[in-house]
């Protein structure tokens, strides 16, 4: 569509080779055992991102990240036949900056011969269940670009790579497909599945990811490893390993090549003629040489038996080798619609508590994300001096790693040790403090004026030492989104009496009321109006002048309630962790596993203290406290669709000796059946159903852990006539187990380890008392089906991209801008801007979103239109380039495998076409990535 | 004397450069921090050795070392600044085997860079408190040669280094001086003894290794390491320690190279200018990168300093490159000239019971030593045919390593785990396996029959399936020693009359006796006459005829025994072991540690069944049964000096919850006081003291265990008239506790890991019991002291050497020659021929040893002469050349450093000087090695 934009490779001498070009030969007519060398090293677990790296606090857990990576290239060099993969760039990027030319010349040339390959290649190896997918994105194009622009096509991973995390969303596979990955491998799934696939020969499929792309865009090729990630076994060399090391000394007591090369092949005894063989697992190849020697030997003795007559040919491969192998069989595949969750690795050992665990770290990490967004677009806006202005040096880059590196499956999955978790939240608290420099300078440009400003971040607990000293202050909001949105506003004050006016100088209504017994006073602002609307990507002032009150004013898009024609019963309840002293399984609640000791939870209190109060004629609030442990505020707000829930669980009390899972549950009268329905990573909702998996006969071994599935944005159940939507503000846990009943796991807290490595029960601290205080909302709303998605769609969206409100003590100073918009117009309704960020000095990545799922709105599941030369009301777009999803290949060039797969029932749904270049039309569920040109007006 | 020999380098590229002159460079103004790059890689410990080579069984404990060699080869290549120092040859050797041509072309450049050094350099590092001076000078010998045959002169160790062994013999000290090392570094002394010597500056000094020889023929520099053989705390960088490493990416949250270089400065806060610090320990790197890297840093960061005034220099260095700059130092050095035993390393922590610990695998070892010497004078005197002849191939180099290995400071001194000794005893039973087709071959050349013969290698339980089986057989006899000697013989056989006669058809004395229930019946042959004496390197035969009987010759060489003019107590006693339950200590008694629980022992049983068995008028014999476990045979023979005492022990009950350590005790009205005198590797002799050292004002904190000693082949008391001198069959414990008392420790069960590492109580289970029996002899006599040495010197190498004997079933064929010398003379009584072995194909390696000490003997303690061309019956020398004590350097040119010590007030002896080339004159203890050529008469 237009002249290609710089191609950032790294000149890497001569030519670049084909690295598939360079897969080992195999032998048609024998069985190829392909064996993988790979390390899989978590961005964080047991040990910091950092002490992974430098191999601290060994006495944890022995693992130095760099140690592999240098034991590796050495060992590679020895032998043109030794493969590598690796895969989490967080890792490797830090360590490529810390080697010498000569080095890197030499990783390159390893690079270009396929001997190194990179596999996955995103920052991290991302979870599945509690990711979202704008965040997963984001991480996977910051390690993709790492390796394009230091490797060029030969750095570009073909095989996308989850051998750890526990269940697979099928949003997953469809970024995959949309990066342009070839295949996808995976190590763990439901133990019954796995069974199953294994006899039916079904552990390799075509994975159809979504319902609403046209296929093949969100085909992708999918294997299930057969030894989860490890090697078979007996066959682990690492240093951490204790099999025994192939002793070919023939003078040596203790030789056992023969019997190691009958048991070898013994265990490659399978019925289809490549089989591939992963050789590592967590953090191996420290010393890689232990490995390499032995697997050297192994080829040699287990090949030299062809010569009397053996069928078994081993080799050093990839996956990407591996896998063009399985193309070119050409075989037919099975196909598979649904997800892989949840998972279980036995009959009462389900992974779906980890839905749930850590309840702040995942909302830090999801409210992280949004200011990632904002930090983004406010670079692309304010121009150079957003990362070098009058505030310093700002940047978006260590906010972009600090969210790559929380998207770990070990990290906002909340199954890390306390002392890691506390490290992420770190890490993204100096991603905001380096992106907060970036957006003061952006926003001085755009205001024109260099004022100081603060950022409240303790706004949630009623803490903002600005508003609560001045008697005077400004308040700057910069929404995020494409769109308009009215967002509640809660300031704590010192006065009792405010007015509060808009950049206009019009009024603004807002209510202070008596909240603290230390008479702090809380100013709400509530900007119903149109005028105190906050437009697209913009910025708009508001201020707070005490001893004015009551200043507040009617919306103009001031919509009547909905009747709520159910009856919706809130409950909340826990179950009590099982202590693993139960006569089936020893099985424990724990951070990953979830595993009640009934499955009739108990309720909090059967009567809550019950206040109401109503603030004022624009929202009705109720305030219910269950125990002191468990409250919740009920929210509706004049002209909103949507019912606030504000839930605070914690300290959660353990002093009975039982740990406790705390979830709301909502029982209405909605004929929902067996049925409810889950998004996967925050886009396409799953059907679900109780007791059942759509691709196995389950037998149920865990009635409420074995239903709980992975909700990102949101849940919801229907009938006919209504669907009960509820959109969260982080990824949690939910389930439907009675007919009309929709449950949503809150909070955890554990006294047992769940004996899957992380070695400590899920019990977090509290600041000031034993254990932490959870606090959260949950919106819901209720709509005919038909035009649900109208609603919980921009309503999920507005819970992700939320406004930053910065403050300025007293008025800005006359030649302040007081508004601004970076678009020139709202963005349609079904098209949401998911990224916006500079890419290099002339050039800026975007992605434009279509929302909606195919059919689920009869007004937005329809092709949409944008003209990229409209969009941006301060840049001029001199040229596009569209990109694969993951921004490190052009889309023309994007050639993905083909792969034939059974005929479906199903009508496939079909795309609209782009009318001209500068028009991009998206599809239901379609992300287009552009690299734009760009030029400041 | 004579052209010199072909030395055997392997021609290492261009010249060799001379490893010291490659030392790095020092700073004369600031302190030098010599980092000393190394691995403790012991000979079989936890694992045996092949294990430990392969990285077998490391659950047990993880330890490979062809990783570690291979490791540490590629990062030596990394940087010429890095050192590595290598010590055990066992493990060298097999992995140099298995390197490609190219890597052992930059192997050899690194050894002659001084970058890969070696360091002590024998087979292993051996035990010094339970080996015997012969064995440890062969292990020594192998190592050395493989070096010299490999490396040349840049391979040739400078330096010995025991720093594992727990404590020092001075004999081990005097070995090292005369095999030419410049210097000797150790790890352990007693915790008392350290401190003063910290507190005074004594940790380096010139040890004085005898009395006897000449300075400074057995002086050595000696050093103590400051931190036993490990890093200063917190610089423990291999992939077996969890300290910190140097994390210097200043974007990391964990920044700590400020922190770690200050750690370091205060570490090295001495007083002189250079200051070694051992970095690494057992089994460290198997990946050296980990070390290397960090290290690296450590030197740059704290050598930066010095740009801001830091007067610290650290440098990779050598132990050698470390004493040279001491040496360059020119200071003068305290004397030592006592050794360092007992080893404890705190108050009730003494390190005394491996002197006794395993006692079959301490004889069986010591017998080995016998075996491998005639297996080696065999090899020289049957020429070629010996190791290919009529028997197959035969060899002596397995059971020459086999023995080298069993030197290890965790194999002959009992504080390996059990199946490690296991692993000892097989590999000396398969090096005898290999040795007895090397001497059957020997024996047909010198006999002239190939005539089948048998080795009954269990006599001492009574067992020889040929002698019982058969009604006529004839009984081969070779002797090692330089002399002749009278050794009595038992054999069990199935009749009960024979008759014996010898070579000559005259007729022997026997006895047949009803010994077993089982009816078998023995024939002891007692070879008392000249006519049966064993010559020098002989072989002779005897027939045993049954139903002759009774054919007891007086012998010519009959002397009246001396009157037991002192009365002498035999008593069997145990001390029950600590259970670490003590209000002191929680030390136990185990493998390494000695601690009775009081400090009297208890009597076994103050009544023994006793049987007094006059089996001839030649031997008078009473056998005494104490308790089930513990009985003893009293034996005098008609024409011996000496008594023997035949003790069993075992299995040592344990059944009351206590482990038990079991003495004989000989008190005697001898007025010794305090006094008693062990010997040092079997050669010479230390006066010792109850509760006293000779070097620092002990504080006795263990009444027994602390005065404790190993003995190797002798213990005495004496006074002014009497010495009772005890000669061994291997090492054990010995003490004299009250005035005329002495004891020896003979067996221990325990039922207490000993916290030492080998995590196992010492408690070895016996073949068809729960407890192992052992048995065993003490020989004692009873002399003036001014002669007691001339009786205890041969008697002592008697029982070290001991007669081959093996058996043909009827009478040697016709043509059969039966008798053969393969010395032209006998030696002369103070000559001892410690060593006459196969170098190559034309030269034969031997060593002669003055037997006596200066001064012991009125006789003997004299120089003395012997010609080397009237010394072989069978070989012609052609040429000889001295080498140095481990033969890997000519001695002419050995040219150790000199250091400058304390005046002595001790007249120092002086050296009589060789008459002539071919005349070797020998000085009190003296060794003298020569490289023979040789050809077969």
């Amino acid at each position: 569509s237009e002249v290609k934009l710089l191609l950032l490779y790294l000149s890497t001498d001569n030519g670049l080779v084909e690295s598939l070009q360079s897969c080992p030969a195999t032998n048609p007519s024998m069985l190829n055992v392909h064996l993988v060398p790979h390390t899989h090293d978590d961005v964080g677990w047991l040990k910091t991102v950092d002490q992974y790296y430098y191999g601290d606090r060994n006495n944890i857990q022995h693992a130095g990240v760099q140690y592999i990576l240098d034991s590796v290239i050495d060992q590679l060099q020895k032998d043109p036949a030794r493969r590598f993969i690796y895969v989490e760039t967080a890792f490797f990027y830090r360590w490529w900056r810390q080697q010498s030319q000569s080095t890197q010349r030499i990783v390159a040339q390893l690079v270009n011969e396929g001997r190194l390959e990179f596999i996955n290649g995103g920052w991290c190896m991302s979870d599945e269940a509690t990711t979202h997918y704008s965040a997963v994105i984001d991480q996977m194009t910051l390690g993709l670009r790492f390796l394009n622009d230091t490797f060029g096509e030969c750095g570009r991973p073909r095989v996308a790579w989850h051998i750890d995390p526990f269940g697979h969303a099928r949003e997953h596979a469809s970024i995959f497909a949309q990066m342009g990955y070839d295949g996808f491998f995976f190590g763990r799934l439901d133990y019954q599945d796995k069974a199953r696939r294994m006899k039916t020969k079904e552990m390799e499929m075509l994975w159809r990811a979504s319902e609403s792309l046209t296929p093949p865009l969100a085909d992708l090729f999918t294997g299930v490893l057969p030894n989860g990630y490890n090697p078979p076994e007996g066959f682990c060399w690492d240093q951490s390993c204790d099999d025994a090391p192939i002793r070919d000394d023939p003078d040596l007591e203790d030789y056992n090549v023969d019997e190691i090369v009958q048991k070898f092949l013994n265990a490659a005894f399978y019925k289809t003629n490549h089989i591939i063989m992963t050789m590592g697992s967590d953090f191996q190849y420290e010393n890689a040489n232990l490995w390499y020697k032995n697997m050297d030997k192994l080829i040699k003795y287990v090949n030299a038996l062809q010569a009397k007559g053996s069928k078994v040919n081993v080799l050093y491969s990839t996956p990407s080798c591996y896998l063009q192998e399985l193309n070119l069989a050409n075989l037919t595949w099975p196909l598979k619609t649904d997800d892989f969750f949840p998972y279980a690795d036995d009959a009462h050992d389900f992974w779906t508590g980890y839905f749930t665990s850590r309840p702040a770290l995942k909302l830090y990490e999801r409210l992280s994300n949004s200011r990632l967004q904002t930090c983004n677009q406010l670079e692309v806006l304010g121009g150079p001096k957003s990362k070098s202005g009058p505030f310093g040096e700002g940047d978006s880059d260590t906010m972009s790693k600090a969210m790559g590196v929380a998207q770990h499956h070990d990290a906002v999955s909340g199954t890390e040790k306390q002392h890691v978790a506390y490290d992420y939240a770190r890490r993204l608290a100096t991603g905001w403090a380096h992106c907060e420099v970036l957006v003061r300078n952006s926003l001085a440009v755009l205001s024109g004026s260099e004022a100081p400003r603060v950022f409240c971040e303790n706004l949630n607990i009623s803490v903002c030492p600005l508003t609560e000293s001045s008697h005077k202050f400004s308040m700057n909001v910069y929404n995020p989104l494409g769109r308009t949105v009215s967002w509640p506003v809660r300031l704590p004050v010192n006065g009792s009496v405010y007015s509060v006016t808009d950049a206009n100088g019009r009024a603004v209504d807002s209510q202070v009321g008596n909240v603290f017994i230390s008479l702090k006073c809380t100013c709400y602002i509530y900007d119903m109006k149109s005028s105190c609307l906050l437009p697209l990507l913009s910025v708009r002032w508001f201020h707070c002048l005490s001893p004015h009150r009551n200043m507040y004013q009617k919306s103009e898009s001031f919509q009547k309630n909905e009747v709520m024609c159910v009856f919706v019963l809130f409950g909340n309840y826990r179950y009590n962790a099982s202590a693993g002293n139960n006569k089936e399984s020893r099985q424990t609640s724990g951070a990953y596993i979830f595993r009640p000791n009934s499955s009739d939870p108990f309720v909090i209190n059967k009567t809550a203290e019950t206040q109401i109060v109503t603030v004022s004629s624009t929202v009705q609030e109720v305030t219910q406290r269950f125990s002191p442990w468990v409250s919740q505020v009920v929210r509706l707000y004049e002209g909103h669709r949507e019912l606030e829930l504000e839930w605070t669980v914690g300290p959660v009390p353990v002093a009975d000796g039982l740990g406790k899972e705390v979830i709301t549950r909502l029982d209405t009268d909605i004929k929902s059946s067996d049925y409810f329905y889950t998004d996967s990573n925050g886009r396409e909702v799953l059907e679900r159903r109780k007791d059942y998996r759509p691709t196995w006969e389950l037998k149920q071994t865990e009635p409420v852990a074995g239903n709980y599935y992975p909700i990102n944005s949101r849940a919801y159940i229907k009938d006919d006539k209504h669907q009960l939507t509820v959109v969260t503000d982080r990824s949690q846990g939910a389930s439907s187990l009675y007919n009309g009943s929709l449950e949503i796991m809150l909070h955890r807290r554990l006294l047992y380890d769940d004996f899957r490595g992380v070695g400590e029960p899920l019990s977090e601290p509290g600041e000031f008392s034993d254990g932490l205080v959870a606090r959260g909302r949950l919106l819901l709303t209720l709509s005919p089906p038909d035009t649900a998605a109208d609603v919980h769609r921009p309503l999920a969206q507005g819970m992700v991209l939320q406004p930053l409100l910065s403050f300025q003590d007293g008025t800005p100073s006359a030649n302040t801008k007081l508004e601004f918009s970076g678009l020139q117009t709202s963005l349609p309704p079904a098209v949401h801007l998911l990224t916006l960020s500079q890419w290099d000095k002339d050039t800026a990545l975007i992605r434009l979103e279509h929302q909606y799922q195919a059919k689920e709105s009869k007004t937005h599941s329809q092709p949409v239109t944008v003209n990229l030369q409209k969009l941006f009301s301060t840049l001029e777009v001199l040229g596009a380039s569209e990109m694969s999803l993951g921004a490190n290949q052009w889309k023309e060039d994007m050639n993905r495998l083909q792969w034939n797969t059974e005929k479906t029932s199903k009508p496939l749904p079909l795309s609209a076409k782009d009318p001209s270049p500068w028009e991009v039309t998206l599809n239901p569920m379609e992300i287009r990535t552009l690299l734009l040109r760009v030029r400041q007006l």
